[in-house]
């Protein structure tokens, strides 16, 4: 029976999942394949720790695992630019395919990798690296890819829609929501790159490259994180039948792409409405399919290797098989201000003339209003908010008007203004 | 430049939806692989009629489609058992690939159609065949190759979506909600494939034997349809925080499958709540990967033209792509009888004494009452409705206490059950 070998570069919680996934599953999978898919090397930090493979097989040597001559598929599991980026190159180089779960490094170094991919014809596998166990990109470019996929909302933070979901259903504030991310594994010690857009901007760059086949910059992405989500946004967007998501964009305008990531209102009946806690999900819509929605865990150990054993599968039964990737090629990608309904928070004092100030100032910008609710709990002049859904408006028209509404004094501080899905 | 040149047996709705694709997208798609698709036979009914495609590639006679020199994809759109499979093993004998969305005839002649697709060498594509848009298939036979994915549970028939659907939303009765999906084109004249479950069941066998990589026969599905909901029901439901849905379950029990198509109440908070009108959608359960849910438009001309297509496409790129299947391997399915809550209703007359005989009969076999309401409008003895949501109980349970409350006069008519999914 023919085998392919695996040489896997960090055993983390990605690298561990593999291992145990092969484990459980190999003899199933080698009686469906009629193939042997089995681990041969493995590089750690420090081998002196015990571990699931035998130390034989265990390395802090690079070139043990990347050089090695009984390692057919280099599987990059360590994330971060760099080594990963270099051992990569080196693994192509030395004629491995490679299969990579980091999105970091395809996103800023895409088309590096993609053309020592083909200089050496060996093939690099990376649905892993997009939504963890959604066979995303693999949908995108083969059962889609006879129809125009020209717009993409997604919810690709699961980190970030843990947090809002725990505000949101068990009235946690931002602080608690986030120590309880992190208390079950969810997010890092630091979790600045989850809540701050950044991790989400990342996947964006992957999911938009490959939808449109071209090439994106982390610097092309408009981005807002969650951090100034307060429990007041999430009950009032509740009260009026809304459930506040980290999403994503990507749609095509013109001959532009915009590109986006920030926190929006959905309606309960949306399909993204019911995606809570650490799920992802990618709503697309497509000239001739319409809507299509794709749901799962989007990180997480053994999801992520599930992924990547599929991407090792797939190369077995067909070592000609390539998800379409073109990120050498550039477009334009502008950020084009939509139009959407707002909701938008004034952190206020309560004093007489208030509501009518910013109601006024809202009106001679020919932003209308559709629901107001003052929550000015306490004494006369105690901090409170206002709240506001306005209707259809335009992002120049909103920051125009907050910042004129900063400058006369009416606000405690900056007002927070959401975009609402419909 | 190298072409793909298709015979389409039948230009009906996704005949016609696959010429205006590639009228409308085939430079794009010609220039992103480089390699031209294109049609150059046609078989039709009546040749006499105006059609989208010239004359002379226009024919009646079956032969000139499926042993013509110049065809080498035979695209299946006729439907139906025959001729469509006499034409399909034909094309197959003539060395011709074949795409196909016709679900009936792979459902029941599948083993038959895989052994003369080895034989000849060449594929058979069905993406199309299961919820035409969504790329479903191709998901779970490759993304997901490497978990085991032990559960599924879905929307499969948009018409009998589209139906409770407007009849939750609009409060329409079950008539004329299956009158307006007739007058949509959702539904045929004679509605009963589709509203009954049968045609769920086609899907859901294709689904079944991709999974579980098995043969599985129409008679070894349990099927309900949803023809006896009646607007209280929907109400009531409703007023629990529970919408209607017409599902579709298959799952590995021990040595065996079971395979259910019925409806069921489903929370508004599941991820199957928002799949409304005449959406499918396909929620899986794997080891590894947990939950994934697949959205989408699963029939019309234009989603199914495209899963068509992308058929096509993934042969010109990797012609020896296939996706894994065995009908011919049988194994043991059994209907497993579940455990659930239940909602009942009980056409009843108003009686005195007649809440408690249900309620007692029900306590007597064990069968715990979360809710109950009663709607008796109008004179002692009128015509109305008891409803009932129970604790988890099994399918047997309830179906000796229905027997037995029907035979104690109780009930005006028989109760209906429908299963709680939580």
């Amino acid at each position: 029976m023919k085998a392919t070998r695996l040489g896997i570069l960090g055993l983390g919680t990605v690298g561990s999942g593999l291992v145990d996934l092969l484990e459980k599953g190999g003899a199933n999978l080698r009686h469906r394949l009629d193939h042997e898919i089995r681990v041969t090397r493995a590089l750690v930090r420090d081998d002196t720790r015990e571990r699931r493979l035998p130390s034989s097989m265990v390395t802090t040597d690079p070139a043990q695992v990347i050089e090695a001559d009984d390692v057919d598929v280099v599987v990059e599991l360590m994330g971060g630019i760099e080594p990963a980026r270099s051992y990569i190159l080196r693994a192509l180089g030395a004629g491995k395919s490679v299969v990579t779960a980091n999105k970091a490094v395809l996103a800023r170094h895409g088309a590096e990798l993609l053309a020592a991919s083909h200089a050496s014809g060996r093939p690099i596998g990376f649905e892993a690296s997009v939504c963890g166990g959604i066979p995303l990109l693999r949908a995108i470019s083969t059962g889609l890819i006879a129809d125009e996929v020209d717009q993409m909302v997604g919810i690709l933070n699961g980190t970030s829609n843990f947090v809002l979901s725990r505000m949101h259903q068990d009235g946690l504030d931002y602080a608690t929501a986030v120590a309880l991310a992190q208390e079950r594994g969810l997010a890092e010690a630091d979790p600045t790159l989850d809540v701050n857009g950044s991790d989400a901007a990342h996947k964006l760059i992957l999911l938009a490259e490959i939808m449109f086949q071209t090439a994106v910059g982390l610097d092309q992405i408009e981005r807002e994180g969650i951090e100034a989500i307060e429990p007041i946004d999430i009950q009032t967007a509740d009260s009026f039948g809304y459930v506040i998501k980290p999403v994503a964009v990507a749609k095509r305008v013109e001959d532009a792409l915009d590109l986006r990531v920030h926190p929006a209102l959905v309606p309960y009946t949306h399909v993204l409405g019911p995606v809570s806690d650490e799920y992802n999900a990618v709503l697309l819509r497509g000239e001739a399919t319409g809507e299509t929605l794709f749901y799962g865990r989007g990180a997480g150990s053994l999801p992520t290797a599930s992924a990547v054993l599929g991407d090792i599968v797939e190369l077995v039964r067909h070592p000609d098989w390539r998800i379409p990737w073109d990120p050498a090629k550039s477009t334009k990608v502008r950020h084009v201000p939509g139009t959407s309904r707002f909701y938008l928070r004034f952190p206020v004092h309560d004093r007489p003339g208030l509501i009518g100030k910013v109601a006024t100032a809202l009106g001679e910008h020919g932003v209308s209003i559709t629901h107001a609710q003052a929550r000015l709990v306490g004494a006369e002049g105690a901090a409170g908010n206002l709240t506001i859904l306005t209707h259809v408006t335009s992002e120049p028209v909103i920051a125009q008007v907050l910042s004129k509404i900063e400058k006369t004094g009416a606000v405690r501080a900056p007002a927070l203004s959401l975009r609402i899905l419909d």
